[in-house]
């Protein structure tokens, strides 16, 4: 009798540690002889028949997943509708699992992606195939709902945190009347530019003020808040999300676009932040956007982030061969002092195509720093240094060459 | 019998390894009986007599200048002219150094400062006033003439490569057609832009082309490169230099103000070869703008870097008190592999002021790459990793209150 076979598969944009649920999901598919199949980029290379056998590769491979960001069987942003919807996707999928007799599915991937799984959790009753799905939470953006957190924030919060900090010390050097804009990632949602205030210790050290997608941006109140602290302090350092609107809801950045530029946009929210500073202001501050670095710092993994996503894989797959299917593995928080969590199954239903925003009572009453709450929040997702092997001075990462199935 | 004193300043923009120069200079000094005043803001606190004396700290506070980036004294760009020119400057500088009966100078800066330090250095035959002068190299652009690297170079090199090649595997993840583009530090040398190339093990692997002040920039050969890559490989990692020039010797980012958008500047030569690419090619590309974060990154400094920033400080201190003055502490390379190099006396005349480009034979024939030659040079700079103590998942610096005079 042949083993029973899982496919997994990636979707969405990488992060640090989504390797290491990749990790955990293999491993322990080894520990209780289940076969593991990859998907090459995701749901596109599921419905295409490309695949791989994660079985053909070796332990010490496998291993040092645990170190290596990006997405390591490649992603893609193709999503796959209802049976409605979508029909002739899944006779492909269908197809394709028929073929490999596969019978488990493994999503790791953000809220688009889950939305999927959710939708493919019907696949035995429309398709008379069976299918058992779960889901395991992948985003820096934090912003799944049913999950304390996100497998991936952590990192990301360590990365720009440290920098954040690290860069208050170089402005501290060069003396009075410096600005500096740090824009991080976070489209809908600010969590990631909040991760920045854990870099100060008191408030004269920076960041001096958040610029959050929760809070329409007001030039006049930003502006005041700016002069203020460069008063107070000499400096004044702002994270700014990517992601920032005006009181009508629309981007800074495409609203930059079309009235100032015409159709040429360059930069994005610091950018259109620095130049308001200059315009209104004369104040010429730097700016750092940085961009596909913050999700992929490998170098400095928040050791507990690594581990989170680990176990949700490692999680995953019992619930799979546990018979459990339509579920996400998520992170319930316990306690702050000392952080304490737990796994716990989430109805992919409730996660699907949401969005968690920072809640009100994580955003400090001028709309431009965060609570202590958050910083209990934050700061244990942050803790631990997970450093990889390096070689020649530079982070040894070794791409996997998954066999093709 | 009083000690006798020295005064130690940190002069331009701040590296991640400038303070650990500091501590080489400060526990040498404590080694050797001599008092060390430190100068606040560089120069400029030195004419204004706003000085601190490191002797009253801790021995174990000094030990954390090995690890903290920015520059613990605070800098300045101020400079001081010849006597010829600024008879004043060196007035006042006599009042405040007899003042604290000062007769040792230790500047720790770039060529414009090291440039004053060479001035200074014929104080006593215009002044009177016995004092010796010795310069420490410290620069991140790596542009000093007379030492082989200067410190603070391998960290930002350690740190541009290690992101450059993290992100290389993020891309990789996301399929084909992808073109990123990082924004190195940088503005008349390309010693940072190359250093992104030690990220690539084979010509698969980002970054796939340099674009460095060196070469002038020629947009429709720039264009074809990129077509080859993307073809080719895909992809294409692209490192620029923020101070790439045109054949007219004219920054791109600066043609790009006056020729496209008046007096409002956006971004720099990154987001110019974005706006290239996007009119072009209708490609979208992702910009990172390191900024600060490449110059500060104290939580991966390279270990060389660190070892030869302290070795510096210490030299120098120790030639100060041999009586020697108008002298730098330069590193001198013996042999690559195993990496061997020693300590040299430079005479300050062959540093101040002048600028080390990469030479020719560093660069690739296609004016895109560098050569086998250059990646021997800048590997050993950047190897060993110095991590600095963590507290609460972020690096635990501790500036120093230094206490006043």
């Amino acid at each position: 009798m042949s083993k029973p076979r899982a496919v997994y598969l990636q979707s969405g944009g990488p992060t640090a540690v989504l390797n290491a649920s990749a990790q955990g999901a293999i491993e322990t598919a080894r520990k209780r002889g289940l076969s593991m199949y990859g998907a090459f980029d995701g749901l596109a290379g599921l419905l295409e028949d490309r695949l791989c056998d994660t079985d053909a590769v070796s332990d010490e491979a496998i291993a040092q997943l645990a170190f290596m960001p990006g997405g390591s069987f490649g992603v893609s942003r193709r999503m796959i509708g209802s049976f409605a919807e979508a029909g002739d996707d899944w006779r492909r999928l269908r197809e394709v699992l028929a073929r490999h007799d596969i019978h488990y599915l493994l999503v790791n991937g953000g809220n688009g992606s889950l939305g999927c799984a959710e939708r493919l959790a019907e696949f035995e009753r429309h398709m008379g195939y069976p299918l058992k799905v779960v889901g395991i939470p992948k985003t820096i953006d934090n912003d799944l709902v049913g999950t304390d957190n996100s497998p991936g924030y952590g990192s990301s919060a360590k990365f720009l945190a440290s920098a954040m900090r690290e860069v208050g010390l170089d402005m501290t050097s060069m003396g009075w009347g410096r600005v500096f804009i740090m824009e991080t990632m976070g489209r809908h949602t600010g969590w990631l530019a909040a991760a920045c205030a854990a870099a100060a210790r008191n408030e004269r050290e920076a960041p001096h003020l958040l610029l959050l997608p929760e809070v329409a941006f007001d030039a006049e109140r930003f502006l005041a808040a700016v002069d203020d602290r460069l008063a107070r302090f000499g400096q004044c350092a702002i994270a700014v999300a990517e992601g920032i609107t005006d009181a009508d809801g629309r981007f800074v950045a495409e609203a930059k676009k079309s009235e100032v530029y015409g159709h040429e946009q360059l930069g994005g929210a610091g950018h259109w932040i620095a130049q308001l500073l200059l315009r209104e202001r004369g104040i010429s501050a730097h700016v750092a956007q940085v961009d596909y670095l913050q999700r992929a710092g490998g170098h400095l993994g928040s050791s507990m982030d690594v581990r989170q996503a680990y176990i949700m894989g490692e999680r995953a797959v019992e619930w799979l061969l546990a018979g459990k299917s339509g579920v996400m593995a998520g992170i319930k928080r316990i306690q702050n002092h000392p952080y304490c969590w737990d796994v716990e199954e989430v109805p992919l239903a409730v996660v699907g195509d949401q969005e968690k925003r920072l809640p009100p009572e994580y955003i400090g009453a001028d709309g431009f720093s965060v609570t202590p709450a958050f910083l209990d929040y934050v700061r244990p997702l942050m803790e631990g240094e997970r450093i990889p092997p390096f070689k020649d001075g530079l982070p040894d990462y070794r791409p996997i060459a998954w066999p093709k199935v």
